[in-house]
């Protein structure tokens, strides 16, 4: 299995941004990085009128579009991949799947705490492996601010080799 | 591994439309049907601005978007993933596997043939298990006219249950 790790936190906290920092380091190391994120929101990606478009209005259940530089993959099943599924899916074409959200997967953990915002920490503090926040917590865990990507890529990647040597 | 069909033909010749009816007609069966199209253009599907995108752009190979009623994954690697591995991508996911184009694969082609735009059949005569076709060929194959999606479908089914059988 590839190492999965889960930024969780209040919508509006910042998560996306501080993947953003993350990714970019992660890839200058020269990682292949995959992001997935889950949304409460229907979102249309593909686009009326397109043959993808086309042939999932005619029913498929997935619809890939394949190019000399890339795929894209629509499942329209009607069910929710669960966050290990979806690493299957990925595997052999990242070296880390980052997650957003996905509070529920039983993954190791990264809470983002802005508090502008709120200043709860997610349920599960028994998967929590570090903080990004601006706010202190009384908790044994490695706590990076909100301009410090490089640090918490290098936090990531130490953790990462120290999970797949204990596994 | 799932079974694969490759629709194959010029382009114009209508072979979308010919997907749209079969699947179609294959979802009536009960059937899980994915469709695997190959563009040689560059398709913009994500969005600008989305955090899909803003995830992409900071550099990431695949981002996944998950939602309750089903998944999109964009994978930016940079390379043409074969039909072959884009099986094993949906393999759970569908029952049978329609690609459109994929031209190089080695697997059962149906050939679809437009007078009006070209009456050439395609290169690769060794895996074509039938034509879709306004021009009659003499080959010992299959032939139905456009507007036999229902025909098409059975005989796809017929198709990859005996070979399921052989195999």
């Amino acid at each position: 299995m590839i190492p999965v790790v889960a930024f969780v936190g209040a919508s509006g906290s910042g998560k996306t941004t501080v993947l953003e920092g993350v990714v970019g380091e992660l890839k200058a190391q020269g990682l292949r990085i995959g992001v997935a994120k889950h949304s409460h929101h229907e979102v249309q990606l593909d686009q009326p009128g397109k043959d993808t478009w086309r042939l999932a209005e005619a029913g498929c259940d997935v619809v890939v579009l394949g190019t000399q530089r890339g795929l894209t993959m629509f499942d329209r099943s009607g069910e929710d991949t669960p966050l290990e599924a979806v690493a299957a899916l990925v595997r052999g074409r990242v070296d880390l799947l980052l997650a957003e959200g996905y509070g529920d997967a039983a993954v190791p953990k990264v809470a983002v705490v802005r508090r502008a915002v709120s200043s709860d920490l997610p349920d599960d503090r028994e998967n929590l492996i570090a903080l990004v926040s601006d706010v202190p917590f009384a908790l044994p865990l490695p706590r990076f601010s909100f301009d410090e990507p490089r640090a918490l890529a290098d936090f990531l990647v130490g953790f990462c080799c120290h999970q797949a040597e204990t596994h």
